[in-house]
């Protein structure tokens, strides 16, 4: 039975989560590994309402495997497990803006929160902050407020970034027009006409955190399907099995929120992106069935 | 026989050159007109140092007619006759540095040359301003200082701009990635290292004197044969008949002045768009001998 065994990072907030304690993370590895190799394991199930832990849960080993959560990266037995990680970075910004919109009452939430955090919480938002999780991640998804509105802070708009490693086994950064090279692109113009404040991308090589890698942004957002489908006919290295696969998979979500700007677009790409490495992985798998699946 | 009306405009200083006074222009419109119809001329030809007229030289109709000089756009019955137009276009912070660096004396005469315009001219410059022949050009090169040194005045890096008219004839502008979109590369990355400080491509549309063009602008300069033959594989609409012809005319020229930045390629390119001109005119006056030349 083949499988692939993936992780979703999730946005960093310690302060919604627990401690990355010894007993998590060896129960975390143990579990990973044993369904990587194809074993059921009965798994303690932590009760966020509670605080304690509710009775086992069984999880069958599935094709594809994927471990969401607030620190699946911190402990390194368990990255290396990984064929692939992902990493959700919400700047503050966006985070604060984004609770502001859901409901004002939230703003004092938040602000309790925050005040909680750095009170009780202080050690292990340290600790936390040593060891940043996202630099170990494949690819980081960075939500930053929009630059195509001076002093912004609405978070109606964003600039959305696709962080992505490079040297990673199966998976073939997406670039723009010239790979490797730095590029901005307004892509509203004489063919394509698109409402304020526009869109627009940029790409190029970069380091992060002493990686090298290639990073794809997208300011502002889609209002008409003809400006999604020109995007993404002009994008490469997407991993679409037919022209137009990602406007269909957007489309397919409409409702989601993010599936107009660039939060849904780097969503739907990772995940063709994740098809591809699955395809690879089974697929370097089958020639050597006794090989380690971790290159 | 056919034959082309062309024109170039060469950079406007009105202080070189004399009046464009209405007998001149008269002539001018005369001889363009003639040697259009396959008219040989005797043109009257004004000796710069004498101040007088020499005798009369034979102008036999050619394939392709240049036309050079000072004021070839202003009257308004010359510019008819003009299949395409180019103006050189170079900045005072250029044409200043320029003169520094071939002469330091050169100084001195450039600042009594500007006092005299200033003084004796005044009334021509005026005149030549209120009318500036540079919005009349089907293409205009303009030659501005580098913006890739802040506050450089060395003039030995230049940012070249090719303004090029939408809707002219048989004359489609050149473009960068996707047509009619806005777009800045720096070539130099991964796949092309460049040396110190690098090439910078920007693309887009635009108006210029309220006509609609598309700018294609290169700052910075070529050091080596393979930043040149990789820019060239990413321009379209370069019309020319075979991969690299740019490269190898640039080559063919290595010795002249501009042949490794955008004052070369430029110029380069605009040759390669006038013998694409050319044939598409011959073409369409071979299929129909009587129509008109000018669209």
């Amino acid at each position: 039975m083949r499988r692939l065994t993936s992780v979703f990072g999730g946005a960093a907030e310690p302060s919604k989560g627990g401690n990355p304690d010894s007993n998590t993370l060896i129960s975390d590895m143990t579990t990973v590994k044993a369904i990587k190799e194809g074993i059921a394991v009965e798994k303690p199930i932590y009760n966020h309402v509670t605080g304690l832990l509710d009775p086992p849960e069984l999880i069958k080993p599935p094709k594809i495997f994927v471990i969401e959560g607030l620190h699946p990266l911190y402990d390194a037995r368990v990255r290396d497990l990984l064929d692939f990680s992902i990493y959700l970075d919400i700047s503050n910004e966006v985070k604060f803006a984004w609770k502001i919109q859901n409901n004002k009452l939230m703003l004092y939430n938040c602000l309790m929160e925050m005040k909680r955090d750095m009170a009780e919480r202080g050690h292990s938002l340290e600790s936390i902050k040593a060891n940043p999780q996202k630099q170990y991640a494949d690819t980081v998804i960075e939500v930053l407020p929009t630059q195509l509105i001076p002093d912004d802070n609405e978070g109606k708009y964003l600039r959305v970034r696709l962080i992505m490693k490079e040297g990673v086994k199966y998976f073939n950064p997406v670039y723009l027009f010239d790979e490797g090279s730095t590029i901005s692109w307004i892509p509203c113009g004489r063919k394509l006409t698109c409402s304020y404040p526009g869109i627009k991308f940029t790409y190029g090589p970069d380091t992060y955190y002493g990686h090298e890698v290639s990073v794809l942004e997208m300011d502002g957002q889609f209002d008409r399907l003809d400006e999604l489908i020109y995007v993404e006919s002009h994008l490469s290295n997407i991993s679409t099995k037919f022209y137009g696969e990602i406007t269909q998979q957007m489309l397919k979500h409409a409702d989601f929120p993010g599936s107009n700007n660039g939060t849904g677009l780097f969503q739907t790409i990772v995940g063709l992106k994740i098809r591809d490495l699955y395809e690879q992985l089974t697929a370097s798998k089958t020639a050597a069935p006794l090989e380690a699946t971790k290159a």
